[in-house]
């Protein structure tokens, strides 16, 4: 790596708990393709203060996690559908002053509903009641899907994404016969609940496609059991692969391959 | 140098035309030192977001070049002396949100006025009236010294100097008497005024020091007249050594050796 430069763009991220994923990611990819950028995780006790920061400064890039997803919606100038659609902003793009936010979650998600041609009939589960399941209620939304379940515990949470999009809510599992299966939890992620497989085998048998966002590990036991039950999948490791390289592109104006995609997703782990 | 990580610490410039110079300077030795630190100049077109956006991010030390020196006094929480005495901050220093502002040009010509035992009965001259002057004539009146003229073309910045400081202005060279000589204009820079001696040989000779701020080169006309005529000479080299030093260590808590700027100092400038 050469020494750095007065000319380098700075790419950063806004997070309550920085992790290093996020800077070994993109500086990775930095060196690989020899642009004259560097990309650095910071946490703030003013946001307000941060963001006027990466306008003063010109900071090209963004990325925005907990605790600031929404609350930064009020700092920026633009807000585009992705982000607009879940109310929450995870990449901020600085165009010569001007802040334009966006979600890549929301706009994976969408595009894996997309390029896996779910049929917009089918009837759909969706296992969780979080910010990202927020984002896959949406795009399913989005997508024209008609059909869908909220299945979570915590009904408050439950009840009120459901009623946000104009679906369903069940605190217990439905009895087997979605076609489409996503599970948005911590079910089968690597920690207390790595063993627990999110949906039932009868759920699996009856459905056609099983999507789980989990990413570490993304071969969870659903995942294992539905490519065993020979379903089509989807998992969090392709989810996370779209939104960071949808992200990087829009920092940098330059698309990965899935290959460097996963070398850096690799790297950024170690 | 190994990938960036998120626990590097970030200090930057401001100013109004950023150059490569104090980014190679400090990343040459962060890297020698092994420091977890980055550092990159910026401009902006927003001071005060841009320091809102140093105290938010934690950004640990900013440097403060023209046209900001001034105006960003407002903006900080604590102004040292060495700033205060001639209202001009170039060196920030971030302690978990608190900002405190000081001026290492001050601070170094302080230095070499102290650690050269200039005698301040001397009679002294001082040739310009900019930002560095008012740092020299500030530091004389602060080291005691109640003789001193300063010359200077421009008569209405030149008698403003003079007159802040107690001192007395001229806008024609003095007879020769006085015993330091300091040249704080840009004559014998590189450029245009290369070849021009900024004091006289007769000045000289009747002369016990010699001093030039002028850093590149640092042995001008007036320095190599001065060593030839057998005096005690200061060179812009020291000044600009000892408040790089400065500044390097209120950043990161490292000292530097004379050899370690002085590499830094080369390579800066490749």
């Amino acid at each position: 790596m050469p020494i750095l430069n007065k000319d380098m763009t700075l790419c950063i991220s806004l997070s309550g708990r920085p992790s290093n994923i996020g800077t070994r990611f993109h500086n990775y990819l930095y060196e690989e393709l020899g642009l004259n950028f560097i990309y650095k995780a910071f946490s703030t006790d003013d946001l307000a203060g941060a963001i006027a920061g990466v306008r003063a400064l010109g900071i090209r890039g963004c990325s925005v996690s907990m605790p600031f997803k929404e609350d930064v919606m009020a700092l920026v100038d633009t807000i585009e559908e992705s982000a607009a659609a879940i109310e929450s902003v995870n990449t901020i793009v600085n165009d010569g002053g001007r802040l334009r936010a966006s979600n890549t979650d929301f706009e994976a998600i969408a595009d894996l509903i997309a390029g896996n041609q779910l049929d917009k009939e089918a009837s759909v589960v969706v296992r969780g009641s979080g910010g990202m399941a927020k984002a896959v209620v949406a795009a399913f939304r989005a997508a024209g899907f008609e059909k869908l379940t909220v299945l979570a515990r915590n009904q408050e949470t439950g009840a009120a994404l459901a009623a946000k999009y104009g679906y369903d809510y069940s605190a217990q599992e439905p009895a087997p016969g979605a076609q489409i299966l996503v599970n948005v939890t911590p079910l089968g992620m690597d920690g207390a609940q790595s063993d627990v497989q999110a949906f039932s085998d009868e759920q699996i048998a009856a459905a056609k496609v099983v999507f789980d966002v989990v990413a570490f590990p993304s071969e969870t036991p659903l995942i294992l059991a539905a490519r065993k039950a020979g379903k089509q999948v989807i998992t969090g490791a392709e989810v996370i692969a779209l939104q960071a390289a949808a992200q990087f592109e829009k920092y940098t104006g330059h698309g990965l391959s899935a290959d460097q995609v996963a070398r850096a997703s690799e790297f950024s782990r170690q």
